[in-house]
């Protein structure tokens, strides 16, 4: 049996624990600074807050000043953040490991440079790590995995990738139960886009609700899936040119990590529920700064980052200034208040 | 403008009539045999009882009897039956049509061999056209397209397809509208073979709702998004080697004819109902005989064909055992009334 330690106390770092426990692992979750509550809960009463379930046997929760303790002589490493905060956990994770150590990220999204370029987060802590990068093994998580069913043990399907096959095929082991059923990819690359990718588009599986709403037509017999079906299919041919863009595998598109991961995460959540605003006519400052302020929104944040390294790239002739139309009109609408005009006629190679 | 002869006056010949009209074009809709009250309805009171709307001034319906009245001088001639009625609207539409006729095909499907060879429905009413076939056009609607929101105006998305790329233009010029945006393709078998290989599918999305229900959790805060998000990237996957097995180009299944239609026909639907009663244990041919008795399930329709064909096909070495194991699953549930035990550890190339 193997200890693992995770930093970060979040719905699905906390989630994963119930695979890893059911199969007898221990696991050490460690709250960041913005965790306290939540591992207070944790310690005090058993139950995660926003979880809003008990927290597995197995499962020692530490506050952030604990976190060495935690760590110490921990198999597997987790970073357990969300984007917002992965500079922050690749310096703790640094102090916290040793040579040789064995990482697995669950944050989702993406950097870029000025220039455009763009990173996926797992080498964002690389090289954070500077040296120390190349003595550690790097893997990630990738699927449609909503963490309060992994909790409730409901059957998830994921994707654990890393560019070293041994490696990934040993923390898919630790982690695959009955529920819980586990790929291994070696196209990091291309599982992490399409992991950030499907963010960028879930936002727009809001919109149709919202134009619904707003006609008072929101339980008519005949609502919209026509044109979130139409999104749907924009938002994957995007999502797979992002990955040949970035360099990895295209079919990894077709499959869990690519088609899969779109459609649960245009099933809900709260980037669906940002765009349903703007469907309703709401301009998204007034969604940020009114009806969703303080709210975490992982695909708005994917599409402030991409979108706007689109407008460099295009520049630099790496992509043609008809790639990404969907990408860019979600851009237009995040930074600009773009009301809600859909250009179809730009997409899937443009109407013809 | 345009005169346009339809045969089969159900919901999505009648909302198709909705761009044809919005462009001034006028429309002859011929009911079939099963039609009549239909055909009366739309006579008398001018609503369609099935869409439970009322059809646009510019369409004028017919009962089968007045079938050669309502095709005479037709510009574009379309099958707007399902795919019980394609031999017989072959039949009809031999009888109708004269050579130089433009055919345009709803009709979704496919039908098998002995052998297991699977033919697309275009090309069934193409032989039985016999010699005349080569003498017409050919074209056919795919993509994410629900009747009745086409018929209300709702944006949609979709593919024509034909072999002849400057006739499907035409055909799609026809159609085209603020509301109703079309490309084309030429990939006639690809599109074809996406239209009814996602009916199949359709069929599982409906199991996580059922499960739910039989464990009283119908709305529970945690609901299986993950499991059917799993059932729809296998179905893609499966989907784009069911274009390739009949030659279509495999690409046609990352867009609207592909992911996109999959995911509106998972959104809902008689399949997604059928399958709803499957997940929560009712046995298939229970289903089948008395909770949706007289319904037609288009999507258990093609199981039962291209399941079927895949035993022949396997024997002969056209493909190997491992492959379609979602489609050869949903098989033994219509046919031999198989209990729900999802076969994960074979999806996605297996389990590793």
């Amino acid at each position: 049996m193997a200890k693992i330690a995770i930093l970060g106390a979040g719905i699905m770092a906390t989630a994963l624990t119930t695979p890893l426990t059911d199969n007898g692992h221990t696991v050490a979750l460690v709250g960041t600074h913005l965790d306290e509550e939540i591992v207070t809960s944790i310690q005090t009463t058993g139950i995660h807050p926003n979880l809003d379930l008990k927290v597995p046997a197995g499962v020692t929760a530490y506050q952030l000043a604990d976190a060495e303790e935690a760590f110490a002589d921990a198999d597997l490493v987790m970073s357990g953040v969300n984007s917002f905060g992965v500079n922050w956990v690749a310096e703790q994770l640094k102090r916290l490991v040793k040579p040789g150590a064995k990482i697995l990220s669950i944050t989702k999204g993406m950097q870029a440079d000025e220039d455009g370029t763009l990173h996926i987060l797992p080498n964002v802590i690389r090289k954070e790590f500077g040296e120390l990068a190349d003595q550690c093994q790097w893997a990630a998580i990738t699927g449609p995995s909503i963490a309060g069913e992994v909790a409730v043990h409901h059957d998830t399907c994921v994707v654990f990738c890393a560019e070293d096959q041994e490696y990934v095929s040993w923390v898919a082991d630790l982690f695959r139960t009955d529920h819980y059923h586990v790929w291994t990819s070696t196209d990091f690359i291309g599982c992490e886009v399409a992991a950030a990718a499907k963010n960028i588009y879930a936002f727009g599986g809001g919109f149709a609700g919202g134009i619904l709403d707003k006609q008072g037509k929101t339980n008519d017999r005949y609502v919209m899936y026509n044109y979130t079906a139409a999104l749907f299919a924009q938002g994957a041919a995007e999502l797979r040119q992002f990955i040949k863009l970035l360099g990895g595998d295209p079919a990894t598109s077709e499959g869990l990590c690519g088609v899969g991961d779109q459609f649960v995460t245009t099933m809900g959540g709260r980037n669906v529920r940002a765009g349903r605003y703007v469907g309703s006519g709401v301009p998204f400052s007034e969604v940020r700064d009114v009806h969703m302020k303080g709210v975490t929104l992982e695909g708005v944040a994917a599409i402030k980052v991409v979108g706007a390294a689109l407008k460099p790239l295009t520049e630099r002739g790496v992509i043609a200034p008809e790639d990404f139309p969907y990408c860019r009109y979600l851009y237009q609408i995040i930074a600009e208040d773009a009301p809600l005009v859909m250009p179809w006629q730009k997409f899937f190679g443009g109407e013809k």
